[in-house]
């Protein structure tokens, strides 16, 4: 343990990284992908799984818990991790993307957004200090800098500007950051990213990864991606920025994504992952296997008397048949969407060892070629 | 463990009854509460935790499982045990009460019910015979014979008519059985129940009773009751069936009930029970506790720290705050279902288990009075 955020490079292997990320909270493997805990729960799964699981790091969402049940709230109750019973670390992304995504009415001004809750319409400002300010009461470990994130496709023009107010909204982040820091508010241990921005433009991509590394965040991430490109251009643009950031930093490509995706942004050098795709997918009867994705919904699984993974280190995917996993998918019982996210949620920390332990011994890209092939076989369901 | 089934009667203390149920999966410890596992899973619950809160037994509905996945579906798949990976013993009812409840275009004769199932509309019969071949087919310790469920208030011919018709169901019920275990279908340590019929007259209760007596099953379940009337006139027709019934065999009083009614109810010697209310109440926001129902709904939950009940060997109702259930409910997050349910099921163990307790050292009349005193507070949740 430490008290203190560091990063430290360990192996790099056909540009894929292996490292660890320390925190007072604990250290989180690189390559890592954090389940998402949207509204202080990964939906569906007890934190003793996700824990059992090997998740190192949670994310959670400020927009969410902003609007419910507060960040006022929750920093009264203990902060973020008492309350959600989650001793390990925590990232929160600013807000910024799920105001595009799910709030109504919203108006962007160089100031910050005004938006309107999903849940009551009632009106609320979000600025580059305020998503600070509510991450610190949450008692975050890695915090996000308030970036505006735009729908694709987008002129140049719109773009730009995005980008642009995203690097000054990373400055005002970070000024804010350093006051909370001074106060005592945020934390030592704690740690501020930058977001770089720039739709899938190359020169607007790199012109704004450099103005970020210019601002030395303690870890930088790229934003905007995973929006509805095709995966070419997700990892091309994903390319060109990654070869602007720092090795010493780690490098968070946000929204990512199926496991195949996982695999190729890896081999491009990206360091953690945050994607719904395993839970919501398990609440929808998908599940992720070594063979490809299964969809338990399915009427050739209604007989099948074996499991998802027989050499699978979680109950879920171990323990219980395809045939009562269809039932309960059928059935729309509880238990289906239960065990599939639990399920998911190991397959993908059991993904993201094998990538470490691959980098590890160097063979990463044989690996990567022999997975990608046994994963495209989609479980032989449509 | 033993290969046969048979009933222990250990203490009485106050009307109630201290025993034991032995099968060959295993000792059901009675008083006993039977958590329902409709279709084939204790709603947003996993098995482990059933057994971990002292479940000796679960209840599973043959109407649903006869519709999805079907019995010769789940026979195929090693039976009803393996396929919810349930090892303890299993009780299934037959299907009448759920064919009044839930089916469409019902249609009743003395041969048996012809119904449309309510999940697809298809036309399905349940005869007597059908019954127990379908709870043989699921591999249930404890079946029960068909019935005929009336709706309450009925006029005495028509409960009277019920009635009759639900012991010469009985009769053809056993004798099925009996046929099932000739062939070696049925297996020896299995069991069939009969029920006493007879809504809330008590004449009727009184003939039915001695008629189903006579029929010697294994154990005699009172059915009909806990549809509607008052907890006074359900309390009434159970102390007078009861008299009836030979002290040797289980008495099963189905579908009830909160935990006032299943304290009255052992006071008034029944052994076995089973309801929805700890799952359903669950899936609702709504604890149970030992200072009575919590609405965690209600805001003045949102900013406590405490949990449920700190002296819960449950981790749900232990080890999260009610703020944190609060704000799980509000946001109908699965995880408040999961946790609440989880809890549910604890706290109706818990009970049952200080029942038993309580008859075995002589003191369940005190023990019977301070509890629902404190059990009625209600939490001081409206």
């Amino acid at each position: 343990m430490t008290d203190r955020f560091s990063f430290r490079l360990l192996e790099t292997d056909a540009g894929a990284r292996l490292g660890g990320i320390a925190t007072p909270r604990g250290i989180v493997r690189t390559p890592a992908f954090m389940p998402v805990g949207t509204a202080a729960t990964v939906k569906a799964v007890y934190p003793d799984q996700l824990k059992a699981a090997g998740a190192d790091i949670v994310l959670a969402n400020t927009y969410h818990l902003m609007l419910r049940p507060g960040p006022e709230r929750i920093a009264g109750l203990g902060g973020l991790h008492a309350f959600m019973r989650w001793d390990k670390p925590i990232l929160t992304d600013s807000g910024g993307f799920q105001v595009m995504s799910l709030a109504k009415l919203r108006k962007v001004t160089d100031d910050g957004v005004t938006f309107q809750s999903h849940i009551d319409g009632a009106t609320h400002v979000l600025t580059p200090e305020r998503a600070i300010e509510i991450q610190c009461l949450l008692g975050a470990d890695i915090q996000m800098q308030l970036d505006e994130c735009i729908e694709l496709p987008a002129s140049r023009d719109v773009t730009q500007r995005a980008a642009e107010r995203s690097l000054a909204w990373g400055a005002r982040s970070q000024r804010a950051f350093e006051r909370l820091l001074e106060a005592g508010t945020a934390k030592p241990g704690q740690a501020l990213f930058g977001i770089v921005q720039g739709g899938t433009d190359p020169e607007l991509r790199q012109r704004s990864a450099d103005a970020l590394v210019e601002m030395s965040f303690a870890g930088n991430a790229i934003g905007g991606l995973a929006v509805g490109e095709t995966q070419h251009t997700m990892l091309a643009t994903l390319e060109l920025t990654v070869r602007r950031l720092p090795a010493d930093k780690p490098r968070y490509l946000m929204g990512v994504g199926t496991p195949i995706d996982l695999i190729e942004s890896v081999a491009r050098g990206a360091d953690m992952f945050d994607c719904v795709m395993p839970t919501r997918s398990g609440r929808h009867g998908q599940a992720f296997t070594w063979a490809g994705k299964v969809n338990l919904r399915n009427a050739r699984h209604a007989d099948d008397p074996g499991p998802l993974d027989p050499e699978s280190s979680c109950p879920a995917a171990r323990d219980y048949s395809r045939a009562y996993l269809h039932h309960l998918v059928k059935s729309e019982e509880y238990l289906g969407a239960m065990l599939l996210s639990w399920a998911n949620i190991a397959f993908y920390q059991e993904l993201m060892q094998a990538m470490r332990a691959a980098i590890a011994e160097g063979r990463f890209a044989g690996w990567a070629a022999e997975t990608k092939r046994r994963l495209a076989q989609r479980g032989s369901d449509p």
